[in-house]
């Protein structure tokens, strides 16, 4: 990426669209050889100008991890949407505005109650919804284990009629702890576990006599380093649409895949401490600490010039709310306001894409001319 | 604060007024005691009615993190800000369009070059721009130590005429490592380092012949320890609005004075790990960790019922996007769906406000009545 040619107001969201056009059409080829369905993770990116990319590169659908993230793809014209967390009974009337509304949203149950309820909420509305039933395939979060007599009760705790209902259609995981692995052979494993144990989930409930057309699975790690997906019907991942540091900690991606850095100013010096002051601190990069517990800790980020060439004598070490902290490590002789001028410029690539994403209003596109636009994206409930 | 008596969607952000007041008179108070005015921080809420809560019991001008807020606040006609941040000619353009429309706007330099600068551009513009020059009274982040002989050269470096310039209005510091420290004595000690460093910069100009009005000090918890502040002209301190997780285990506040909390939803079960799922992550927290080299680590923050009563057996250890994992530490015989069923409610009271209420674009405003009412807040540059 070249820097922008004409300035940016600092702190900016720079997103190299090269990288992620590269990153989108990489994962795409990589699911359409496996032979599933994609249905990248919009949380990520929260911006409609991302997505479009996604389904025009072939992803058939979308996942989001809120009803706003459903709402305000479905006004930007995306018609499948896969709410990914369990959905409780205060959500419900958000949600059956949307499905009246025209929109395909799939729902997520990991409970009898959570069935029965939306069941219920289905009838008064005259609408058959399509739930999936969460699977814990690795103990990281939530879910049924593929083998609970559980997941029996909660596939029987399904009921729709002519009146309406909710309808299960299947079966999704996510082996969140992948982001936890190291190495290529180990994720590999986990993609295999992840695999197994929500297709094995999926033929208890189809011998059971439910059809369950749906096996959803994915993470980032593990959709790029499952060798096979048999009976896996979609696969879903985020963050690999824009790939950070924790990303190429665990090994999925190289630094000159990240296609997010944050762009900022320097505006202090203070050469006995070796320090420079920047105007990206925690507001800007966000709290993340991903690579904290990696073989290699980045601090709030990995401090590069304007072109993107990592500085690696420059540590960022420190973030108060508008100020962040550089140590150099380097020569202790280096006159730092002379090599990083007041006004200067530096990049800093995130830790981690969707937190640091969380903390900005838009991002500043490169385009191959040199020049920038801005795409709005949006937080929020 | 009671429950509020209509159904809120969560994740929200839950202000309770009644304890915001308290934390405003209080702080008010004690400085009217101590015979300086007060400048609240209002990076810590970006929002006009909290800040217009401080100005009616008090304070004189604000302080703010960013041009933004400046540009925020000013529109809602608070007309005496000073932004506590080194300026770079980069911004300069944005901090002379507020000027020129009207807000009287002090700004920070920490170089004689940023004073150069500035100079020349109040006089392109035909303004006297007054300015603070930021002093290092404990090493914390930037600034120029009280002793250093570039405190007079970044003195000189002011100019105006007729034509214009910047003027020297005094000096200001802040000292930030207050938040690492643990007792009363150790805090009263570094509000008096804060407070000395910052008179003896003053009396260093004094005596060069620059005549130095403003003293300005200040973080929460100096502001509310120190015992003395002889030479202060004012203090500026954020935080205590609402208060933490962090200032609690700082000392300085008890619990029962936090005024923020997110208020979230059971979405989930993990009997068998002794787990709930909620709909609090990371996103509605933040990743702020800050209690974590505290003597009491509240993880991603205090786990209470709907009422703001904790529950010391919940542990907010883990946190996804949009899924906080909440771990049942009591007696493991509790039926965890029975007593926190799915679709109850919690409260989490945050570990430092400002990273906390940067992730919500609305606090929900408890009112005596039972009610309650949004107040926008604002993010971004």
């Amino acid at each position: 990426m070249h820097a922008p040619s004409t300035p940016i107001d600092t702190p900016a969201l720079l997103l190299d669209s090269a990288r992620m056009m590269r990153n989108i059409a990489d994962m795409q080829q990589r699911m359409d050889s496996l032979g599933v369905a994609f249905r990248p993770h919009a949380k990520t990116s929260k911006s409609p100008q991302v997505v479009q990319r996604q389904l025009e590169a072939g992803a058939r659908g979308i996942t989001v991890s809120t009803l706003k993230e459903a709402e305000q793809f479905f006004a930007a014209g995306v018609d499948d949407i896969l709410y990914a967390v369990a959905i409780v009974p205060s959500k419900f009337e958000h949600a059956g505005r949307l499905i009246q509304a025209g929109l395909r949203l799939t729902l997520l149950v990991e409970s009898a109650e959570g069935a029965r309820a939306l069941s219920d909420f289905g009838r008064t509305r005259g609408l058959v919804l399509p739930v999936l039933v969460e699977i814990d395939t690795d103990g990281h979060r939530s879910g049924i284990a593929p083998d609970s007599p559980m997941l029996l009760e909660v596939a029987r705790a399904f009921s729709h009629d002519a009146q309406g209902g909710a309808e299960l259609h299947g079966v999704l995981t996510h082996a969140g702890s992948s982001y936890g692995l190291r190495t290529d052979a180990a994720l590999a494993a986990l993609a295999e576990q992840e695999r197994a144990g929500c297709v094995r989930a999926a033929e208890r409930l189809r011998a059971a006599g439910w059809p369950c057309p749906v096996v959803s699975v994915g993470s980032t790690p593990t959709a790029l380093r499952a060798r096979a997906l048999d009976g896996v019907t979609e696969v879903r991942a985020g963050v690999y649409v824009f790939f950070d540091l924790v990303m190429a900690g665990v090994g999925v991606c190289a630094l000159d895949d990240i296609a997010l850095s944050v762009l900022c100013t320097v505006i202090g010096h203070q050469p006995e401490a070796g320090r420079l002051i920047t105007d990206a601190g925690w507001m800007a990069m966000s709290r993340d600490r991903g690579t904290q517990k990696q073989a290699h800790d980045h601090g709030y980020g990995l401090v590069c010039d304007a072109q993107g060439q990592a500085i690696p004598q420059l540590a960022f070490n420190d973030a108060n709310q508008e100020h962040g902290v550089l140590q150099w490590t380097g020569d202790p002789g280096t006159d730092l306001a002379r090599r990083f001028p007041l006004g200067s410029t530096l990049r800093i690539v995130p830790n981690h894409a969707c937190a640091t994403g969380a903390q900005h209003a838009a991002y500043t596109v490169s385009r191959p001319d040199g020049g920038h636009e801005s795409w709005p994206r949006f937080n929020g409930w």
